[in-house]
């Protein structure tokens, strides 16, 4: 098999990057090792930047996140039993969407298939090969167990933190700086309405916690935990009086209870391996950085990346231009550091490290207050968390 | 003898509390363990906030700040070889005046005994007595060796972080917040007109400098260095070759070298004692807190402690209401711990730490190029830089 562009994982950045390729007459196939049903109901990132959703929108692809997305004009700190909201839009201008990641999955694979776009899902064994040549090669056992091999110009490596394509640069033409902090969240999916219609983000003494939606009738909720607790150290009557203590604000707040769809336990981590490109072979979205989730930022980072990169592989494919893509892992990454660093800033404000001293508590209180109080620094917030404009 | 408010230290905070409690009626004594000489010689801060800079204006002590202090309306930002200007002044409208800490004691101790006041230099053995009852007392020796008492409504402790008046609360009364850096400053005065007009601050892979001056003749800079160093590590040789290489840019940088007419080690570290009242010993300035130099927050916190403190001594003195007392360590606490976090926040992202990870060293430069660009950021920096308003 031959095409112009490999591209090993159908999560959204693989699945944009064939779409905008193909906008530009670039031929694709998209390798994934999980089922079409299983990535369509992954449950990941659920806030869309505005930059993302103006992309989505000039690509034709926004119809269902228009009509059913949730538009948010703020979000709120809620710190010292008080709410203090950060208005994104009356600050910046813009908004941010409420979309689930697997949402858009669906989207595109939709919009994928119907354009005729070869998809194969369930795939096993995936090696890269021949990365500083001018023709790499992808092998790999489709569904059936067949190994079959695709010839490409170039590979584009979307498959994710624990993808083989990262993994498939020498150590020693990649530097990785890596953070690892000292909690994890415990994020449950629950049948039940929000109760409030913007997030929450909570830093209370016990841990922080955040007050979050995927639709109009489920609530999603998140607590700080130790990294190294597992579910079984989380039964709902713990989780309740977690989430119940830690969002009590003075005026009190009705959280509604209801059944757990869901439960999950992430660490929280930031990650960045450099360069982004190694020969023929591009990394993009979560295969190269990963962020903590505080800062809503991962899924937004991956739509960046892609759209930088659909525009090398064009420069590239089209008109034998080496230029966008030599430039694209720095042009990458210069976005990417500024949201480990929003992302690190958010965590370090919002969680209370166990090992911290009461000096550093006292400075997050300040921090905090003072965000929620001066425009310039709510600004330099919401122009962060609304999504610093796309390269 | 007897007086209304026995002030401990002849230093910014005590001098102007004297002034402030003189221009409302109220009788004031000053102990000073120094001399009059060594006091006014003492080089300390030299960066007036805007607030500070009104205040002084306000109560008629800023002739010579105005004529002789160096107004100045943005700081730059050294690093990755280049300078990004702050501009201090078309974000805030506002500015600081660079003017020596013992330029305002040497104002203020004129303006002092002109108006008749008792400022006792080179006391010693001070001690503070009845600190919760009504009738407190200070003991001391005279410059003659000769021990005398005072008799106070109120003590102002206004002697420094060494001074004794924190040490006479019993530590069951307080809470300390304490941190300390893994670096200090050396600083050096140098007889040569500075090589720039306003302040750079330079994040260099060698370490943190800093380019001031305190005259058009008279250039202040300063280097992180490790806290174990001692003034014998550092000779001239060694001073010069560093400063040049951490404050060197692409375009070059033409640092006038001169004889160094004065040498210091300062250890970086925050510290809060909390509450700034006991009984009738109200804390000001650094006996209080302290701040870590990199935001010149130490003098201009100190007058802001006494502008709130002769507000309350008024209420209670004059009119007998307790309120402002009562509430004067929590008012000034609030602004106290925004200039910790700021002085920590600059601390953090322009020093260099030995221990800290490659991960550290590149959010620090994504913060800096983030400072450095966006409007709101860079207005966050320039609001507390030129300082928040006073209480």
């Amino acid at each position: 098999m031959r095409t112009q562009v490999a591209i090993v994982g159908a999560g959204p950045a693989g699945l944009l990057l064939s779409h905008l390729l193909w906008l530009d007459g670039i031929d694709s196939v998209i390798l994934e090792a999980r089922s079409r049903e299983y990535v369509e109901k992954r449950v990941r990132a659920g806030v869309c930047e505005h930059p993302t959703v103006e992309l989505l929108r000039q690509v034709g692809l926004a119809d269902r996140l228009d009509a059913e997305g949730l538009p948010h004009h703020g979000i709120t700190l809620r710190f010292d039993g008080e709410d203090h909201r950060i208005a994104l839009t009356d600050l910046t201008g813009r908004s941010i969407v409420v979309y689930g990641q697997q949402e858009i999955v669906k989207d595109l694979i939709a919009a994928r298939l119907k354009a005729g776009a070869e998809i194969h899902f369930e795939v096993s064994d995936v090696e890269l090969h021949e990365l500083t040549g001018d023709t790499p090669r992808v092998t790999y056992k489709d569904a059936d167990g067949v190994v079959r091999e695709i010839q490409a110009d170039v590979i584009a490596g979307c498959d994710g933190f624990h993808g083989i394509s990262r993994p498939s640069i020498p150590d020693s033409a990649m530097t990785v700086y890596d953070h690892v902090y000292p909690f994890a969240w415990l994020g449950v999916l629950v049948k039940a309405p929000p109760a409030h219609h913007e997030l929450i983000y909570a830093n209370h003494e016990r841990g922080f916690a955040l007050h979050s939606m995927r639709t109009p009738d489920v609530t999603r909720l998140y607590l700080q935990v130790d990294p190294s607790d597992s579910l079984d150290d989380w039964p709902d009557e713990r989780i309740w009086a977690e989430l119940h203590a830690r969002l009590a604000i003075s005026g009190g707040f009705a959280l509604h209870e209801g059944p757990i769809l869901e439960r999950l336990l992430s660490p929280m981590r930031s990650f960045v391996a450099e360069p982004m490109r190694h020969g023929r072979l591009m990394l993009a979205g979560d295969s190269a950085h990963i962020v903590p989730p505080t800062g809503a930022k991962g899924m937004n980072l991956a739509m960046a990346d892609v759209l930088v990169l659909s525009r090398a592989l064009k420069a590239l494919l089209r008109d034998n231009r080496t230029d966008l893509v030599e430039s694209y892992s720095d042009t990458c990454l210069r976005r990417v550091w500024r949201a480990e660093h929003f992302s690190y800033f958010m965590t370090s404000m919002l969680h209370r490290a166990h090992d911290a001293d009461p000096f550093q508590h006292r400075l997050q209180l300040s921090q905090l207050r003072y965000t929620a109080s001066s425009t310039a620094a709510a600004t330099s917030l919401a122009e962060n968390y609304v999504g610093l404009p796309f390269p």
